[in-house]
């Protein structure tokens, strides 16, 4: 007999005998009849026991209580047409009940297990493993095993070869902080969990695979925000001798595919292409919602020589001046609420918003004095800005200006409900500076990773100007998140080497860490490149959810911590002893644990 | 254009057109001409340069090694009949090639890359990145890929969900020793890094979804034998509500799909089921290996009033005789042999061999003479002696005589060629006990682990009589190699608070270690069980290999260390200094590093 599960009981499935194991969602005594809504991973079905056919099954269900875990025998019948429940997959049907056994009993639990919770999440995380029994948790791991395996399936196909790279590597100092794990057996050394499979899939094209993939766990050891978490998923994919066209092109199908297979959902492909320096200029970000308008326009031009002295000073000290026009809105925005978007923008750095309205066709506001009337016609026509639109201005140097407009634009885009949730904008961003300036640490660092392929391979410029030469990285965009990131990489011993140079590493330091990337740069490196992709960010997105903790079985609160088994924990001395180590404690001497 | 690959050409593709990217296996030059083997994933194909057609590429190839990478384009042509090359499969063809690229350069690789490799361990695992080129390499790693691709598919079919569970867990002392991660956050604490899913999965069954599988990195920090890894990789399944025999038969039609899909073979199921005393018994073995004979005998019946006191004596204090008949071969073994035989068993503790030939219709050999004329023929009939047989026996205490004869059967099978490699002898092992006695600490053990379920949930038994209980376990062996281990769990509380008390936990300390679960099991726990492979091994014995080191991709020595990174390695103070952490090496006072 085919096994017939709680939620998938139908119509077609009258009079036949079940047997049914779960959980009760719900038992409610009606006129001597027991109806116990019984739930299993497919869904809810309502079970009924009645004195005349359910037999000592009756007398069994009245100790029944809510998450005892029951086997029910019985036979599918139609629910009377009253009482049909059309929010229900399996409301057309009951099973009428003539054996029950309680497989195991439950306590009450700490909180009700239902699809909306509004339970705190400390509790949640603490009775994971009842949280998980919620409907839209069971549902969200689901779409995410769908989503794995949709990948999977798709990289299968075009004959990639899933690969398990080391978790137990060495630590190094570029990147994040590792978490490290001291050897036993070698006194005073330490692994460190990767932070990626970076180098290992390089060797893996140095090995002649040309094309890997893995699904791999990360670790980073920092603070972690709302969407990071110590450990975290990433589809790893590197190939060799392809392009970077190739690549995108690639990663666009496979998108496709996981749209098509995961939310049934059918994707445009090529994605969008925008330089990074177009991404920064229009959208304040690099990492662009593209569901929404309200882009920044640089006004710097027409500014450059007003008598506000804010605006031509910010243009005249290397700065600049940009704006956003909220169309149609300027009698939604109080004298209050731009007082509060100015804290907003000050919070990147702003010293203030400027604004304005137009009204009776004429600028309108604290500023409007200072422009001429050829500034005032420039600028509408620029910023298309017309009858009861509100504009929001920000003057400084160009990172400030946007950054707090980038921030200022998404607020005003959930704020005035701008945003197509049901929406998928996908993006690459393109044209990446190869390093970022610490200005901090006098130096530069890798924007994406120091083995980035600087464009067109070229190492003149790589010595010459650092801070002009872009790489050639791709990142792929999101909704407004950062989906994953991937480049070419230096397949060329001299150009690896210039870049630690340019990264401030001397040679020795670049031979103790990276030694044996340099040395295997000698024997046939091909052209190689990859992408890589945040599997929790991804499905976090498409199970259209916010928390990445929810996208995530078992994971840790915001200090890295684990509320139900109590990781991280105490250990023996005799652990530690073996470890060659000893706690040295803030408030101890260091001599004793 | 199809993209071709040097490996996959065939006369098929005569005329073709081609760009091959690659690796040169081999440069040859003959007659003004050059022949160069290129070689990348898919295998390796001969190109041909000539000064008629080749023009500029020619020069090119004059500069080209092995080891360098080209992009090559030609036309696919016919070789001469007396240049085909039939231990190629593209030795039909070669290509006549145009154009020449050189991609990289290569040094000359430290050792060869060519099939059989006869480079030392140590330096293949240096130079990984060469040694993963080699064809075998290559062969096991794609056989790898169809493995897990192949499990994936049955167990998706199957609506097993693939889920991930933490690496960054907590330390339980049971069991093997763990791999410790400081926690920077949380002063003088630890995360563990997981031996394997286990609590996971049995709480993914209390979240109520069922059917769980994840093919997981597992970590032991144990002292390393040939088969034994610090990393090693698990497929782990657990489901609720099955019965054991469900839970077999499942394994059963997996494996089945893997050897159909994998090595193209039909085997046969059910698998034969062995009660572990049985094993132990016939086999002296609890993974036996079945693909030859030269079973164990207890011949403790017929002897025990013998005359020869070393037989008797064994059995009067409890101990037992068990014999092996080495059939037809008496004079293949001289004393010499016997001598050494007599040496292999004493690693076993036991305290001799001792043999009897059949020769002439008569027992021969120094113990002849002890045995009665019903001894023997009692002895003849058990152990099927014919002419020209060796019998060989231990006398003991029944571990003894069941390790060592299990040991020397090994040797024998091997040294005698019985075993046929080509065949796989699946084989269930069962009815374990639930305990072994730990006579040094005075103490039980859990066979399996501290979650496994006594036979029939009998809770009375377990406290009566703990060393009496068996398991609801089962191991599944492959030609004499553990495969993997199952249990169903034990889902009522009692029993599992039973469980840590003959374990000699506390009241106290089992709540400490494994509160969580215990709390875990008050709210509605279905009756679950699973079971769980070592991937590595699996792929060692498809692939037909004995080295579990060349199914990893970048593996540990036996000290747990890599010679490619050269991890574990030194770290910063600083980086202790934030994990509250101080090195305390045997020669220092602990102070400082």
């Amino acid at each position: 007999m085919e096994r017939l599960n709680c939620g998938t009981l139908r119509r077609e499935h009258l009079d036949q005998e079940v047997t049914l194991k779960g959980w009760v969602q719900k038992r409610r005594d009606l006129g001597g009849l027991i109806f116990i809504d019984l739930r299993d991973r497919s869904g809810l079905v309502q079970v009924v026991f009645n004195p005349e056919t359910s037999g000592e099954a009756l007398q069994t269900a009245e100790n029944v209580r809510s998450e005892y875990v029951l086997e029910v025998k019985g036979v599918v019948v139609a629910r009377d047409p009253q009482t049909v429940n059309s929010n229900l997959g399996t409301g057309d049907v009951e099973v009428a009940a003539h054996g029950l056994t309680i497989l195991n009993k439950a306590k009450t639990p700490p909180f009700m297990i239902e699809e909306q919770s509004e339970v705190s999440e400390d509790l949640r995380l603490k009775y994971r493993y009842l949280d998980l029994r919620r409907k839209e948790m069971q549902e969200t791991f689901k779409l995410r095993h769908q989503t794995t395996q949709s990948i999977r399936n798709f990289l299968n196909e075009e004959e990639f070869l899933d690969m398990e790279t080391p978790m137990l590597t060495k630590s190094t100092p570029e990147g994040a902080r590792d978490y490290l794990v001291p050897s036993r057996v070698h006194e005073g050394e330490f692994y460190a969990l990767p932070q990626s499979p970076q180098l290992f899939k390089q060797l893996l094209m140095m090995s002649g695979f040309e094309k890997y993939y893995q699904i791999a766990r990360c670790f980073r050891d920092e603070d972690l925000r709302a969407d990071r978490q110590p450990e975290f998923t990433q589809v790893d994919i590197e190939t060799s001798f392809l392009s970077k066209d190739e690549i995108m092109t690639l990663t666009e199908r496979m998108m496709k595919r996981v749209m098509k297979e995961v939310k049934g959902l059918e994707i445009e492909t090529p994605f969008l292409r925008m330089p990074y320096e177009e991404a920064m200029e229009r959208f304040g970000s690099d990492k662009p919602d593209t569901r929404f308008g309200l882009e920044l326009v640089n006004i710097s031009e027409d500014v450059k020589d007003s008598g506000f002295k804010v605006f031509s000073g910010a243009v005249s000290s290397g700065g600049q001046v940009s704006a956003i026009n909220v169309q149609g809105k300027s009698d939604d925005f109080s004298r209050k609420d731009i007082d509060k978007m100015t804290e907003d923008v000050k919070v990147y750095g702003a010293k203030g918003l400027a604004w304005l309205k137009v009204k009776d066709g004429e600028f309108n506001g604290p500023i409007a004095k200072f422009f001429s009337e050829e500034e005032t016609a420039a600028l509408k026509g620029k910023l298309s800005a017309e009858e009861g639109d509100l504009l929001l201005f920000v003057a400084d140097k160009t990172s400030v200006v946007q950054d707090s407009l980038g921030a200022l634009r998404l607020k005003l885009g959930r704020r005035l409900n701008l945003i197509d949730e049901s929406q998928f904008n996908f993006l690459w961003v393109t044209d990446w500076p190869l390093f970022e300036y610490d200005e901090e640490e006098g130096r530069y660092h890798a924007a994406h990773h120091p083995f980035t392929m600087p464009e067109g391979g070229d190492i003149k410029q790589l010595k010459r100007n650092p801070e002009d030469v872009h790489a050639e990285a791709y990142d792929i965009v999101l909704n407004g998140y950062e989906l994953g990131g991937g480049s070419l990489r230096i397949h060329q011993k001299e150009i690896q080497q210039e870049m630690f140079e340019v990264l401030g590493f001397s040679q020795e330091e670049a031979n103790e860490q990276f030694g044996f990337l340099l040395e295997a740069l000698d024997y046939g490196t091909p052209p190689h490149g990859g992408i890589a992709f945040g599997l929790d960010r991804l499905v976090m997105l498409l199970a259209g959810r916010t928390n990445l903790r929810d996208t995530i079985l078992f994971p840790k609160t915001a200090s890295a911590a684990d509320p139900m088994t109590n990781a991280p924990g105490p250990v023996d001395k005799a652990q530690l002893d073996e470890l060659h180590l000893q706690l040295k404690l803030a408030e101890q001497s260091g001599s004793d644990i």
